[in-house]
């Protein structure tokens, strides 16, 4: 039996547990009871039972089949519900209830990107909408079927390296592979290279998602966003193919491979992508960990490091005081000997701040860096933890956002959102953001900054509050929207890495405003005329 | 009395003279006699008569000095005369022998962007072609005005700094402002800052220009091209403002602000930019130079050096043997005891190889990275000439373009073309390039590597060859097109920083496809519906 729990768990359908120290951390931030415990919510082991069934046309139906054969076909129940939704907060609440109201009405798996060609030229002849499908692992409802379709999973097939390039330093890979299978090829390869993209969605996200969604990796401020890595790209549209080459650089016209990325299915499949690659030398890396008497001390510290010319860390991270806090309390810190030192040279619990390091690269330039950070930090009363709390992060890195779902089995609701903003606005955005947040009653909110630049930073916010039972999709709802709202108008962009989808589409207009919004629409309509790629105001565009 | 002299000259008027040294090589080259160095050959020295008036409208004409006002708004001879080319060689050919066929019929100096958003509504509802105009120093074309029209000059009025924000490392620029007032205002700006592009045309070029071709400087394998450097945007086109906001990156969609990076005026007029700027530390420069036996080593030196993760020098150049060789001749190194010492180690006229390097930063990063350079080339069997070489070669950066005045004097029609090519298709490049320039008698072929990357470089090719003399035009033209071919069958984009205007421009549909020229088209429409943008097939466009 199929249960939609079994949906929205984690690819590996792994149960992630809650350790004792955030269980304390709990406890202690709702008032939570052993009953609580016992009592899971909405945990979603009801059997999958859909009540549409697929509306396309049969003879269509056969067509697709005779493409990519039978058994790449899907119109099952759960094939049809596994592809409804990506990992939105909003998206686990319906599948907790059972409720799928749009599925796609197949699921294809394309053997090969001649599959595709054909597949897009039917559903062009016959409107059909198709939403390209990765590992599922969108925050912004960027891969739902709100007009049904085909959602056209591309992990089983399109999922191989094409080329690695070790005079280029480039690798060819399709767009369906997944992150795990991508690096361990890299890092397994001849002279041995990493991609440098290390999303917290790596192990259930692919490599056309990151571009697709234009997302970024723990290691971005060294190795940049994945408009940085990309050099070229193949997208199969209904307008025909577009192929663009693979340079340096250039000065042909403006460039056009950028189009797609954070094109979020909207304009065509992504097939194929051509990337830069780096020497992977994990020995060679340095790592440290700083702490801060407080957040202002601590940004200060960050741009001065990221404006310095002193060269660029890989990971670069700082949590904010209730982050710190919370990481600090969940290890069992708080009563340590090392906490009461803390404390006395004034690295005091409720302000202070966490700041993790690391820097690749060949051996003269990471000692280099890190001795340059060590001498910039020292000049904002930063306190060196050692390289130990830095690799201890990076090695729960991506399971705890697995957390989510026992959180929500004990009726918490969780999630994140992010944005970019330039130095000036960042600690006004930070605090408006706060504010807002714990507006709310009973609201934990920590937040981080972990993709750095020259010229601003991301922040990323994730919070923890009692679900309003009964009510739990309105009032989430609303909740986001005043918090979006206040990113909005407090210079944020609307998102530095998670994409648009259709959850952010509705501030798009305001945000780029109209002209630059038509521009979109425009190149939209060039290339999808029939409005058939992942259709339903992704991004803001029509339809 | 105005000339067509005055035009081809350079902004100031000066007139370069060659040296001694370079007088010599001409000599062995081309077996010059005094007799041409007496007779100048189509110098140009007549007075500019404009066959054919202003062609609009004089109620037009009016409703434009009505915005401007009467001193900015020119109809005389010279002012359109001199609006009519950029620098390409054609140009200058067509200049010397007083060929101006298609004239701007206005010359404006908008004083505001409010002009400009008034100038710009008039010409698109009587659909006259209008064309930015910066600091004239284009090679491709791209500032004709076949249609004739406005040529909507931006420096005069356009040419102030809005605003430096030291916080965020930004400036904000008006488009129109030249490269030396720029970065001076910015070397003596409170805490120092550069903007760290530096292109051969620097002191002729502007902000707007730079961005509108898609420029490279030379120290751009540490800043990146004029792409790595802007942040946003402002842009008046037919359809409407297009300003984009200042994030130091986002994931809202695809970057919209990229489109107008290599738009070469074809989608609005760029108002103003906000860009990246550095710490300007000149002391803490580090410079270094090396002599290698031959291209090959050079190259693949300076491949290791990109993909070793020791940080970016931010200039690195290499220049090929005979560019080598010219370099040593010009400067009477040939009979010296220390050319018979390099030649014993093995570093042998005709094959050896200059390479300059410089390194901005903080003092630790500059000198760890020039070690670890000078660590690199070691194994690339490089000597080391210490930093001279590359101070020596700064300080006449700019001013060897001007030599071109003075060799088109002499009878020698001299040009460059440039491309970008990953590493792989670099040596091959080059040397398919060498044997076409080669296959022309008496011709001087000099290349240099000048912008560098992870996974691949840029080629620059300058050659000297005497000019077909009655038929200058179309021998250089014939030439030209064989150069092209043979640049873009082997592999090589179009170009990498001068862009394609005109003269490129019949190579844009077999470069990108037609489904990707298709789709710059229909951005095109929808921002110039009237197709009033600099029109006449720039970068392949209609009209």
């Amino acid at each position: 039996m199929n249960t939609y729990r079994d949906i929205f768990k984690w690819g590996d359908k792994r149960e992630a547990t809650i350790d004792e120290g955030t269980l304390r951390v709990l406890q202690n931030a709702f008032g939570f009871t052993d009953e609580n415990f016992q009592n899971k919510y909405l945990v979603g082991d009801q059997e999958i039972k859909l009540d549409n069934k697929c509306k396309l046309d049969q003879k269509i139906v056969d067509q697709f089949k005779e493409i990519v054969g039978e058994e790449n076909c899907k119109t099952d129940d759960y094939s049809r519900a596994s592809h409804s939704y990506g990992k939105f907060y909003a998206d686990l609440v319906k599948l907790r209830k059972g409720l799928i109201s749009t599925p796609p009405d197949l699921v294809i798996y394309p053997r090969n990107e001649e599959d595709i060609i054909q597949i897009i030229k039917i559903c062009n002849t016959y409107k059909i909408a198709v939403t390209p499908f990765g590992g599922h692992s969108s925050v912004t409802r960027s891969v739902e079927t709100p007009n049904g379709g085909l959602s056209l999973d591309l992990t089983k097939h399109l999922n191989k390296i094409i080329e690695v390039n070790e005079i280029n330093s480039t690798v060819t890979v399709q767009s369906g592979m997944y992150g795990p299978a991508f690096e361990d090829y890299l890092n397994n390869y001849k002279d041995k290279y990493t991609c440098g993209h290390f999303p917290q969605s790596f192990e259930y996200s692919t490599v056309g998602g990151w571009v697709a969604a234009k997302g970024a990796g723990q290691a971005s401020t060294g190795y940049g966003k994945i408009e940085q890595m990309v050099l070229s790209l193949k997208v199969v549209t209904p307008a025909g193919i577009i192929e663009t080459k693979t340079y340096p650089a250039s000065a042909q016209g403006w460039d056009l491979y950028p189009i797609f990325i954070g094109s979020e299915g909207t304009l065509g499949v992504i097939t194929q992508v051509t990337m830069k690659i780096h020497k992977f030398r994990p020995a060679q890396t340095k790592y440290a960990s700083f702490i801060f008497k407080n957040f202002d001390s601590a940004v200060a510290a960050m741009r001065t490091v990221m404006q310095s010319g002193i060269g660029v860390p890989h990971l670069f991270r700082i949590s904010d005081p209730e982050e710190t806090d919370i990481a600090f309390k969940t290890k069992d810190f708080e009563g340590t000997i090392a906490n009461k030192f803390l404390n006395t040279l004034g690295y005091k619990s409720a302000n202070r701040c966490l700041m993790f390091v690391s820097v690749d690269g060949d051996k003269a330039y990471t000692n280099q860096v890190i001795s340059s950070i060590k001498n910039i930090v020292k000049k904002f009363d930063a306190f060196s933890l050692g390289a130990s709390p830095t690799k201890k992060w990076l090695e729960q890195r991506y399971s705890s956002a697995y957390l989510r779902d026992p959180l929500m089995d004990l009726g918490i609701m969780t999630d994140t959102l992010e944005t970019a903003v330039m130095w000036d606005n960042l600690i006004p955005l930070w605090n408006a953001v706060r504010t807002y947040l714990k507006s709310r009653e009973k609201t934990v909110a920590m937040v981080h900054i972990s993709h750095v630049y020259e010229n601003g930073a991301n922040l990323y916010f994730t919070y923890l509050s009692p679900m309003k039972k009964g009510d739990e999709l309105t009032d989430y709802e609303n909740f986001h929207k005043g918090l979006v709202d206040t990113i909005h108008t407090n210079k944020g962009s609307l998102s530095h890495h998670h994409g648009i989808g259709r959850s952010l589409a509705p501030w798009m207009q305001q945000e780029l405003g109209k002209n630059t919004l038509d521009l979109m629409q425009a190149i939209k309509n060039q290339l999808d005329p029939n409005g058939i790629m992942n259709p339903g105001n992704t991004l803001g565009l029509k339809p």
